[in-house]
């Protein structure tokens, strides 16, 4: 396989493939979200089953001159409700992906954290992974945890790395290279992650983390600019090609990935990580891009390969 | 005074107002330090006192067709005594502002911090503000803190705001708008660093922090995108119009300048904070038009207004 360089390259990709999910859609009912979905229909990567306020529905549809036909609606009285259907067409596999729409997001992550009814596979990590193109880096980069984890652990570092690793893998890189980021490339007492960042180094070279080069502490320069680790002299495998950036906490993560959005020309995909199957949950002032985006990459995720 | 608003504009207030300062440089002797200050020369803000190894010295020079008249240069023998005098005349008045070149930060920083013979105020927290310019925001963002202080506390969290204050008055703008920046705009029990935010927000109203518009926390959109707070409905008089970012920890303010110092096109100008006259202290690898910016905002703070 061919890596996938783009998020466009990513839609292309489903297309090549006949890639074709059906998405549970709790309250799929602001503007933002029912545009993404109508357009990934019309490209054919998905097929939509919306719960919610039918009125609500119903109207966004006409405003938007969309065809109310294009989507499975079923009608629900409360919230909670339709996040209960959506929900339990994924359980049972009537659908490959769950969606938040204009819901709660306490509401929506309790149903999906649920141990009896919800979406979690035992004992894993809840965190989250996005896929982030910029036009000024040659391929995608995949960043974690922007979203979930607020101060990742050891064991919770490993699966951030675990579960980006595999993201990369489904964009046909092999083995990615991730950087640890930190504030500079040297460790220190003062620095609590740089001693996690060790231990994953020791535990990629014992095989304990398999399918990837992994580096760190690096910083972003080290990380991302080739140029970078050549003036500061710093030997690294990652060398300024970084595919993927472990972040030390959730802020840096994401005032980063918020920064290149507004000022870097950013795009994004991301999901939830450690689910049975692909989540969909973003903020209700994300693009209708992104969600777009965002569905793309549940769909590839679900792909067999 | 009509602000400055971008880092051109910064050089021209000094050719403007005729500020000419004298900079002490300790191993001004790498091409990037030596072409920085030799344009501030050209531009008419800044006289150079160079110590160090004349020879080397001498080779930058020829190598970058630059006159060695444009400098006053101090043979030193040791990096250990170039710091020391180069120092030693800021100390004295000789200079006013002190550079870093090709020496290790260690030593560097440990003299400039010697209770004895160093730069610093009794009692005063060191930290850094940067200026940060964009392509895409109509203003420079004042950015603390990304190079000195790991994980401030809430005295350091209200001096870097204070410093950051002051420096954004040195650039003309009366009454900046301060973000308090998070994952979220929401507080919360799991980040520690949003009740000092609380706090700052009660100092602010109680008058014990003057001069400026402060709230958090807030996320980079609802701090920078007008939109944003909009959308998500948060009333805030920062409302995606801030001047000034304070970060909760160093990771994050450093991932989001190098972020987009990388893919955002970002220009940069920061000097360390907390010392009796200003101390330009840069990376190796950051580039000459920088560190020129750089001695061009320490000669805008030494003007007296």
């Amino acid at each position: 396989m061919k890596s996938i360089q783009s998020l466009r390259g990513l839609v292309q990709h489903l297309q090549i493939h006949k890639t074709c999910k059906t998405v549970a859609v709790a309250c799929g009912q602001d503007a933002n979200t029912i545009q993404a979905l109508a357009r990934a229909v019309e490209d054919g990567f998905a097929n939509v089953r919306l719960f919610g306020n039918e009125m609500v529905i119903n109207k966004v549809c006409d405003d938007f001159e969309i065809s109310h036909s294009v989507f499975s609606i079923t009608p629900c009285k409360t919230d909670e409700e339709a996040m209960k259907q959506a929900l339990s067409t994924v359980r049972n596999n009537e659908s490959d992906i769950l969606m938040k729409g204009l819901i709660n997001t306490d509401l929506f992550l309790k149903s999906v954290l649920d141990k009896e009814f919800g979406l979690m596979k035992p004992k894993t990590v809840l965190s989250y992974v996005c896929a982030i193109e910029l036009p000024d880096y040659p391929r995608l980069l995949f960043v974690t945890d922007p979203a979930v984890i607020l101060q990742p652990d050891l064991a919770q570092k490993k699966a951030m790395v675990e579960y980006a690793v595999k993201m990369a893998q489904k964009f046909g890189i092999k083995k990615p290279k991730v950087a640890l980021i930190s504030a500079t490339e040297k460790p220190g007492e003062g620095l609590p992650h740089t001693f996690d960042y060790s231990h994953l180094c020791t535990m990629a070279r014992r095989s304990q983390i398999k399918d990837c080069i992994i580096d760190g502490p690096l910083d972003i320069f080290t990380a991302c600019d080739p140029n970078a680790a050549a003036i500061k002299g710093i030997q690294t495998e990652v060398n300024g090609d970084a595919d993927i950036l472990l972040f030390p906490n959730i802020e840096s993560c994401n005032a980063f990935y918020k920064g290149l959005m507004l000022f870097g020309k950013g795009e994004l995909a991301g999901i939830l990580q450690g689910t049975e199957k692909p989540v969909v949950m973003m903020s209700r002032s994300e693009s209708e891009l992104s969600k777009y985006y965002c569905l793309a990459l549940a769909c590839l995720m679900t792909e067999n390969n």
